[in-house]
């Protein structure tokens, strides 16, 4: 069994996909998270909402919103 | 009586269906969860957005916006 | 008076219609639920979301988006 | 001044009508209810799902969906 | 400074307007609340729904979808 | 660095716009607030709902559904 | 690892972006915040509601409503 937590940290320093709601997406790298909201903290990140597209270096993205990461 | 938590443990390395809110649904082997929140990792995932399907190794779902497991 | 909790607790083993947010009602017998969540087991499901119609074995249901529960 | 706990108390073997949201109404006799999620059992309810109607025998109502409750 | 509770105090007896979410408006006497949900029981209600009016003798109003009281 | 509620305090008996979820704005002075919910009291308020406007002399807005305030 | 508060922390009188629920959009230095609200002071602001653009001296954001923060 592998706990979320666990599979999270083991992401850091990798690529994830982060899906929001609203249609909102983020692709970046997973710099940092907390516990227990689930905050992340992305970098070099492609941010899609809906059709437009926009880069970031960096961004804090809240964990309430988040529907799934894929590590 | 059979325990939401009990069953869900009970589905660990089975296919699932995960349905969720906004009509995503993910279809993949259950890999671990948390407790109270009932993350879920799951691998080997089929995710379906309405119309548009992907592929994903593995995902953690927020419990949040889970409306059902069907193991 | 009869608390809520003991009437789900009634309901065991019997056929139950679980109304849930977003059009997404479940008819099946109650196998299980937790306190204080609220999310129950349910087996031998008719799902029907809008007009889709489906069938499970089992399906776990989060509390959270649960509208009534009609034993 | 009447607190809502103690009116809600008062109205239980009478008729009450529960506004949902959603566009969900019923109205039935209050059978019981808790502490503090305001879950209700009704019996004998009149369902309106918008121009749907339908009776139940009972229903448990979860608090968290209520508008407001009319003894 | 006159903190919200005490301004809710102050408004007892008196006809208050209560602006839900979702389009719902009460005007009525303030008849009772509670702390810290702000629950509220009103008596000789016009509730309005959009274009429709309804009377009710008392209604507990639930706290959590309330925008705003107007003493 | 200047912390929300020290702002917040800072701005009693000033006048601040307040915009609420759902396209709700208000402009009142700010008369008083509680923590942790950040419930306001503000008098001498112009309320504009979509593109309708009330006066109200008092009204207590609930916290939870402020986008932002600015003093 | 780079955790989110710290990262906040670290933008605390720089320019950043904050994306809220409902096409909300801020552009403004970062002159504060607190734990564990993420309730937000930002000042010399530029908000973006849709296609409205308004500027602001100085707002107080709920973290309740924020997407993301990109510093």
């Amino acid at each position: 069994m592998e706990k979320p937590l666990k599979l999270l940290h083991a992401s850091l320093n990798n690529r994830v996909i982060v899906e929001l709601r609203g249609g909102v997406q983020y692709q970046g790298v997973l710099d940092g998270y907390d516990v227990p909201h689930m905050n992340l903290v992305l970098k070099n990140v492609d941010e899609q909402i809906k059709e437009k597209k926009t880069k970031h270096e960096k961004v804090i993205v809240r964990g309430d919103n988040i529907i799934y990461i894929s590590p």
